[in-house]
Order: C-alpha cells, then sequence, then structure tokens
C-alpha cells in the first residue's frame, strides 16, 4: 500500500495519516517528493483492505500493490501444479482435450458425442445436466436424469467426466457421477459454491465470469484452494466487450497472463467465446498456441437440432480434425496431445 | 425473426429454409430484394430459440427481432407496475429512499445508521448480514446473528427492511426477518435463486449484474414473475467498463431504457458505481432527475470504521441533505419524496 | 512513481534499480515490508515515462502514481475556469444550453433550428458543415457552403455558433465563422489538430472519444492549453460499452470526476449518448443534476427528414419545454438557466 | 431493413409506414405473424440510412440487416485479394513478418533494429517517425528528419518499409521515402486522412480503433478503396475492454471473421496489445495459429533504453526465435513464412 498526500497536504497531514496507521499497527516510510509526499505503508495491511484513506485530509489516494490472492499465486508454487483427474493429468506436458455437448439430451446422444470424442484421441467428456439459461423458457437440462447417461457414456469409452455444479446443494449427488465439477462463468462468484468445493476432493474446472479480471478470478479460484483443495484448472471462455461479432471476446492473452501470475493450469474454451462453428478451429489453435493446457470444445452428433448453444457446437469430425491439428503444432510449444 | 439470405443464395436454399420451417409449423414471407433474398418467419418462434439456422445452406444470418421477456415488458402492463412492501411503496407518486450501511456490524452501529436514516424522512433501512465478497480472507458478515440487529433497528424506528438474498437455502430463515429480499449483482443470474423467490411472497429488489445487458436483466426480473411473484424492483448500480475513475459506470439511461421496455419499477444505486462517497449526491440526484423511482444509498454512522466498501459509505447528516434535495427537484419530475 | 521489487528479489537488485534510477538524477526511498520492498522515485519523473522498470531483474512492477496533466488539473486551478465565448459564458453560474441540428442542411432549416433554439432561451447555436461518417456512402455535410448559412442563421437571433472542426487545414477558414470550435469524439486524439487550436484564440469544446478514460481526455485538453489557449469546456458525450440498448452509455459520473480532476467546465451531451430522441429530456435534466454546466443537444425542425442523425434529434418545442424543466431544477444546483 | 411494429400497432399504422417508404421509392412486404407484424423493405435502402423510422406511429424498430460496406466485403472478392507492396506480397501464402522500433530514435539504432529484422528472415521494416502521443510532454518522434534514416537502414538490408501516416498533409513528403502507410488506431476513423490515401498509390495497414467493431473498421477500409486503392491490409491490435493486466485485449477471433465478412489480409500485432514484452511471444504465435496473414512486432535493440513504448519492444534475437517457431506452425496452417 502507498500513499499518495496532495499537493496541498500539510505535515501535519503527513503526520496525522502516519499516526492513524500507528494505531493500526503499521510502520510507514515517508519519502517527500517534488510535488508531493508518498507514504510507503509497511506491516501486514490486510487490517487496511476496507479503511477509505482518502477520506484523512490531505490523503489525494492509496494504491494498494499487492495481489490478494496467496495460494493460487505463482510465488506460491513457482514450478507450476498440475491437476490431478484421476490417472488423467491437465497441466502436464500432454494437452488436455475436452469434448462433448452442451447438453446432455438423451442416451443415443451422449453415447455418440462419447465415440466421437473418444475416436479424436481425447481423455475428457463434457455434457450438462443442470442449465444456467438466460430465460426461463429455455431447455433447462435433463438435469438429475442426465448424470447417469454422462457416466456411462463416459465409461463407455474410458473417458473422464467434466459437468457444470451449479449449487452447493447439488454437490454430494452430483459428485457421484462425475470427475471434475465445471464452475461456470456466471457463478464464478458464488462464494458459497467456491466454499463448499474447496471442501471436497474433486477437480474443479473454474470458468472465468464474463466481466471478471483475472485478478478476480484467481481470487475466485483462492476461494476453492483455501479450502484445501488444490486441484483447480482454470478455463478462459470470453470476455464481455462491445464488439458483436462474437458472443464474447476470448481474452488470448489471459492464457500467459495467468501463466506469469498463477501456479494453476489454464485451458481455452474457443465454442461459448466464438457462439459460432466456423471459428472454433482457430480460436482453439490460438489457444494452444498462445500456452493453454488443453481446450475444451462443444461437439454435438448433431448440431442443427441441439437444444442449446446449437450454432457454436461442432461435429465429431471437425473435432477429430482439429485434434489432428494440435497434435501437429503441440511439439513447438514443447507439448503433446 | 427474420432470416437474411447471403447473395449467391439459390432458389432451392430459399426453398430449402421454408421447408425446415414448415416442418417446426412455421409460416413464411419472403421478400425477394436487390440485393438479397429475406424470409420472415411467422409462428410461434420459440421452437427455433436455439436452432442454428446460419448452418443451413445459403443462409447468412436470422436476426431475431422480439424479445424473450413478457411479464416484465411495457406492452404486458402499459400503465406500469407499483411495488407494495407492506403498506410502503415502490413505483408509485411517492420516491422511495432507502439508506443503510454495507453491512451490519454491530447493534450500535445498526441503530445509529436507523436512526440517520428515519431522520431524513427515508422508510427503508438496508444492511447485509450475508456478504459475498472478493476475497475469501474479507469480512464476510455477521450472517444469521445480523438480521435480528437489523429487524429491531428497523422496528425501532418504523423503517421496512431490505437486505441481501445470497442463496435459495436462505430464503426461509431470512425471511423472517426482512421486508424484501436484495438480490445483488454477482447473483443476478442465479436462476435457482431467482426460481425459489418466484415462489415466495416477499417483495424483491434486483440488482443488474454488472456485464448484463438491459435485456438480460429484463429475463433475469421474468424468471421471479414467471413464478408468481410480481412485486420486483429493479435497481442500476452501474455496469463495467474500461473507465477506472469510478468502481463501475452508473448507466443513467438504464432508467428511462426500462421505463419504456418494462412494467417494473427502477431504482438507482449511487454508492456501488460511484465508489467513492464524494460522488453519491450527483449520482443520486442525476437518478432522480432521470426519472427513477427511488435511490438506495450507503449510510453508516462511521465510515472511516465500516468493515466493508467504507469508501462509498456517506454520513447520516450527508443523506439527510440528500434527501432535502431530492424534495426540492421531486415536483419537476411530477414525483414528491 | 512507486517500484514494487519481487519478493524473490535480492539485496542486489534493489541497489541495482537505485543506481539505475541515480544515474537519471532521481533519488529513492526504500521501504522494506513483510512481503517485499518498495522503492519511492523522487524527482521529476518525466524522464521515466517510457523506461521499461519491469525489466530491471527483480522488480515486480513500476506504478505511476501522478497524472500527466497540470494545466488543465484542479490543483492548477482550484476555484475552476470560466470559459469565455464574446460575452457569454460557460462555467459560470448561468447553465449553457447549446441547441442545433447535426448537420446545416439548407437556410430554412437552419433559420428555422435557430428561431426554436433561441426561442428556449439558449444563447448557442450548433450544426454541423463537415461531417465525419462512419460509412464513404453517407452524407458529409454542406461543408463550406454550410458555414455562412450557420453564421447567418445564428446572427439573426444572437446566437453564438459552435461548430465541429476536422482538420487543421480548416482552422482559419472556419474560424471565420464560428465562435466555438467542437472537436469531435473521433478527432479527441488527433494530436495534430488539438496542437493547432491550442495555438488559435478561438474557445473549444473538446468531447470525449468513446474509448477515452477521463485522464485521456484530460491530458487531451492538456494539449490545446499547453499551446495558450486556456478557454477550453469539456462534453461528456458517452462511451462504448456492451450494452446495445442506447448508442453510447452516458457516462454521468464523469461530471463529478471531473469537477474534482480538472479546472475545465464540463457540459453534456445526451443526444449522442442516448441515440434515441424519447431518452434526451432524462439524459438532459440527468447531466444538469449531476452538476454539469450545460448541456448541448440536437435540435432539427423536421427530425424525420433529418440527413444524418435523425433519430436522435428533438423538435424545437420539445427542447423548450426541456429547457423549461432545467430552470426549475437549477436552483436546487445553485445554478440558473 | 426489417421494420418490426409494436403489438399495438394498427391496420393505419401499417399502411402509412408502407405509404412512407412508397415515397421513398421502396417495396414493402408485409408480414402479419402472432404477435406483432413484420415489413421487410425492398429496394435500395441507401435512402433510409438515417430516417428514423421508429418515429412513424406503430413502430417498435427498425433492424438493418445489410452491412454498408461492399468493395471490402468478402462477396465482392470471393478468392480473397493479396496486396502488393513492391515485389512482396502480404495475403498470399507466405506469411509477412514486421519488425522494427516503436520510433527511429537515431541512425545507429534504426540500422541495428534492420540488422535484426532482416537476420530474422522478415521483409518489413517498421519504426515511427511521426508519433501520436497521449500526453504533449512525450517524446513526439524525429519527423521528417526520421523518415531518411528509416529508408536508407531499410534500403541497406533490402527491405519494405511501412510508417504510420498521421496527416493528409503529409502524404506527399512521407510517401517518398515509405512502400506502405500505416494508419494508426486513433485515426482509424480519421476520414479525411482516409480518403486522401484513397487517391494516392502506396499500400495502406489499417489499424483496428481500440473502440472499433469490426464492420466499423471495414467501413473505414472501404473509404480507402473507394477512392481506387485496393492495397489495403488489416491490422488487428487489441480493443479497449475492463481488463488491466494488458494495455489492451488482442481480438484474436477478428482474425476468422475478417476472413469470413471480408476480402482483405489481416495480420496481428502483439506489441500494442500486450503491452508487455514477456507476453508477445504467446500472442504472435495465437494469432499466426488463428489464421493471420502475418504479424508486426515493435523489436528495438536497446527496449531499456526506448523513448517510447519500451515496455512493449522485443530485442532482435527474441524476434529471430520467434520467426523460428512461425516457421515451424505455418505448414499445420497451410502456409510458410
Amino acid at each position: 500500500m502507498v500513499i499518495l498526500m496532495k499537493r496541498t497536504a500539510t505535515e501535519k497531514d503527513v503526520a496525522a495519516v502516519a499516526e492513524f496507521l500507528k494505531n493500526k499497527g503499521l510502520g510507514t516510510h515517508i519519502s517527500k517528493g517534488q510535488d508531493a509526499t508518498i507514504i510507503g505503508v509497511i506491516g501486514d495491511k490486510s487490517c487496511l483492505a476496507q479503511t477509505p484513506l482518502e477520506m484523512l485530509p490531505g490523503v489525494e489516494k492509496a494504491v494498494p500493490i499487492m495481489q490478494s490472492y496467496k495460494l493460487a499465486s505463482r510465488a506460491f508454487a513457482p514450478e507450476g501444479r498440475v491437476c490431478h483427474v484421476g490417472e488423467e493429468e491437465i497441466g502436464g506436458k500432454k494437452l488436455a482435450l475436452i469434448g462433448g455437448p452442451c447438453a446432455v439430451e438423451s442416451e443415443e446422444q451422449i453415447f455418440e458425442a462419447a465415440r466421437g470424442v473418444a475416436a479424436a484421441g481425447a481423455r475428457f467428456l463434457r455434457g450438462g445436466a443442470y442449465k444456467p439459461r438466460t430465460s426461463p423458457y429455455s431447455f433447462q437440462g435433463l438435469e438429475e436424469k442426465g448424470l447417469p447417461l454422462l457416466r456411462q457414456a463416459a465409461d463407455a469409452y474410458g473417458l473422464k467426466v467434466v459437468s457444470e455444479i451449479i449449487s452447493e446443494n447439488l454437490i454430494e449427488s452430483e459428485g457421484q457421477y462425475v470427475d471434475m465439477f465445471q464452475v461456470g462463468a456466471r457463478n464464478m462468484q458464488n462464494f458459497r459454491l467456491l466454499r463448499e468445493l474447496g471442501r471436497c476432493k474433486i477437480p474443479v474446472l473454474l470458468k472465468r465470469g464474463i466481466a471478471s479480471t483475472i485478478d478476480e478470478w484467481l481470487d475466485a479460484a483462492e476461494y476453492i484452494m483455501a479450502g484445501g483443495n488444490y486441484n483447480v484448472v482454470l478455463c478462459e471462455r470470453g470476455i464481455r466487450t462491445f464488439e458483436t461479432a462474437t458472443r464474447n471476446t476470448l481474452d488470448i492473452c489471459a492464457v500467459p497472463v495467468v501463466k506469469e501470475r498463477s501456479n494453476l493450469p489454464i485451458i481455452v474454451d474457443p465454442s461459448h467465446a466464438a457462439g459460432k462453428a466456423a471459428y472454433i478451429r482457430s480460436l482453439s489453435l490460438a489457444g494452444i498456441a498462445a500456452g493453454a493446457d488443453g481446450i475444451i470444445v462443444e461437439v454435438h452428433p448433431d448440431p442443427m437440432n441441439a437444444k442449446s448453444d446449437a450454432a457454436q457446437q461442432i461435429k465429431p469430425d471437425a473435432f477429430c480434425a482439429l485434434a489432428e491439428d494440435i497434435r501437429r503444432i503441440a511439439p513447438v510449444l514443447g507439448r503433446e496431445a
């Protein structure tokens, strides 16, 4: 924390700020500059987190210069962390490919999707049972009926299951079917859900909120890790901007930024960012080239008749060709797929 | 729904689209223009909500032109709706003033806040018991211990209680203490919570998500109303933009837009938008001048020592002066306060 | 400027940074904290403006904490500045009302607009002769033929002329017809234009760029003032955000922020922000209530047949009624109109 | 253009709209739907560009469904266009690598940069002579003294010269030294400049404005092409969003969107998007993987002492290694470098 005093601040103002900090148990370093005085705060500044220092006479502004997350920071585990999902890994040398439909719709559909995903060489099957939908009149998923179908399809093809969790009340029941919980963008700051996920042992795929900064996203990961669950993978899926040509704007630079700031693996979701099947291949390859640890793609055997997110789902054969391209560029990144 | 065909689309493409729609039970009107053919879709288009028509050969794009909310729309109740909170109203001629601290911190604090709020002539006391916080290491509220204090303070000064609800699991317990639930920005699309609120009888103050469009906000209101609870008030509290001078950017024009599109009352929250006490008065008066039905302001007897959101809370005397100014401009808007 | 060292930084790293700064003629104050060392930089930091201090070993980040504008800052003229346009003022007790069409289209049109604007009690007539248009196929204005018409219409009703300047090449010729140049949002960072405007004596109305922060806007004002022309008025006209219900999002809080940071007057343009005539009244009153020094509104005698920006222009009688409302709320703000 | 009527619109309202359009020389197709009537407009709608149809009684909204650019559209040249810069090409099979410093600072600096750029196998040297800077107190470039140095350095290593043009007044003089003009983000809507560039024969690299949609960007390209200069290359360099971890947010999906909508080549500028040297490699590879026709990277022999944009410039050896990586992934994209 650094405090910038106004140009018009008096010696007395500066002394009062120092006194205020001293009473909170903090030390100060005072630098008198040409234009203004700067006060560096020394000690455990967490007690100042909510103190409006700008309200003290003579204070221009207080500038926090440290991040609030610790367990999720790169400094905490400089070598980086690998997430273990059963015998599979995300964040190791091998790139993680996750595919599957937006929603589980029927036994036939999910088995066909699983077959295609496995044929592409992917190791993870995604599929939503509980669907958060913008309008109350849209299809809301098969809910508890969808999970066993998803599990059976994955098992039939030797895949791990990734599925969205939308309420802390469902952790126990849904946890019996999935290998990895996915927290959707809308729930990235559902702190009660995050806290409960920190207390369970199942790995978590944490999507970035569409209006969340990278630091807020890492704060959200910190909620899970603070409970003891370090098996967290981040997923960049596009942020909301003024551009309407795509559903969201994939923040591709979040990949190297996360690699620099955090010890957690990060994957990219091209489907929700693009909102359009035609752009999936470009975004997937871009994600891998930027250094992501994998991708999660919506794959549906019959997108034209999908009950949700139809425009952005690709067919199994397109996913297969994409996986092949990823295998070809992986070595340039020092990876394999 | 209107479908724009590509310039290169053939007669056969157009016929195939018409056939596709016919099989869904929909009619078409085909307009052959100079540059391209347009197909207007007739009938209940809800079955197309998730159909990627762009995947049909020759289709350039499909443009939805109707909103997905109905109960929340202006057309559904052209005269507008008044929300009843006990014997108080929001959305009638009288402007609603809601004040109180970010969080209930102690008996003394909340009683002092309530006294100040009542002295300003306001009729509603706000105060958080359960606080969603960005970092897991921040103060999380007094939780279930805060609610009785809030109720007692409000009763002592004849005020209605507004408090945030952060989980469907708390509706029953928290509902015993509050007159109106507040849904925070982070939970605007917590659809399970919205659905349960639709089934209860307590009025709901629905804050806009920081990255939500006005139409998505009205879709969220629709979730509550679809359950039978029409006592909903919208609250504009700032959206996230590139500007960092303020915590968020108050979308003041949301007020007339909501008045045009929806039948629901709308109030303005200057505190969370500004993030700084010095801007509260300007934003409050602007909100009322723009046509809002009231304001909700963070008022704390001792902001310097508040445990959360300290920088943006004002003192009771400032709230009192603000209420006085609002009373003076209200008649220009055809209102009273 | 404050430099935050990495947790892993060594004594030697800190010494090297101090040495580097010393060679640039700067002093340092070093604060060793619990988690990290902070280096405060003392002296004229302008020589560091482009130095990537983060590239020095052990440096986590460099945080600039002073603004780059001086003449435009509140500290430079704490009492605030009034802009003089002939015998009229913007920024004094009297609110400035500016009205007129998007573009000068014909003698009849501009005289009728001027009559309406004067009848409302406004003292300034706006009208574009040179129009920057997004598409090359749109109406580009009457160009040099429009200016004399605008001047004559203004003179006939005793009004001052405000018109957009789009190139430094036009300053001399256009300057013969106008009382105040307007710099449009797209040219806010056309630095050659700004520099030349700094050298002329005509007041400048500087619109905010749609993606410019308030500080960048004040930097742009600084360009003009650095040349000696202090007669600058800022105009908030909406920024670009994700919301599409309005053409842009009026950043109403920019009004109190500018009042705090700068000595320049600020007015609000509701027309370009809203993009729709129906919202003009709400935004105008909100602007005045927030503390703006005036408004600039698009007023056209026949909006249905306007050649540009038709949807957002209001008729003279609506402008007249609006001026009346502004007169009624002005006293609450300590103003008159 | 499609016009959606209000639910409450009468037959008379619909007839009046049809009559209004007929008087403009336009035909209509009227579709009476369950909820509302839709009017499709037939004919040359350019005459409606500025008509506020929403002001006609009963009209809910008018939805434009065609883009305003033609020459820049994919439909106009479905096979795509290659830009010729002397004997070099951008947009062909070979990827274009452009490197060089933010600004020309001295003979020694630009020659050393050129040597490094050529050594990497790049064919284009960039360097700014006229620098648009946010603050009037920052280094503004060597201006006319910089151009001959840039030309000589490029010639010494057989490179083409790319340099920014900031005013239509400089086209003739600067045109004697450069092979390709660069239009910076701030000038993307400087329509006078664009128009004059359309009249000259020198190829143009058109950067996207930080708040411009892809369609507005293509409209800007249309300005140049409408004058007869088809040698235009687009450059994605990041847009402004709420995220502050990077200088801007690289809109990587703009690459496939532009490929779909336009016939123009597109390259990516990782330097301005990232604002930090450490992220350049990731963004460059991502750009190529997404399908871009090349990259433009800031390369400086001594970034620590650069006079502008220092934090985001990389050294020649890093550029060389990057070029090598690009060569390795190019075949996966069907390209070479």
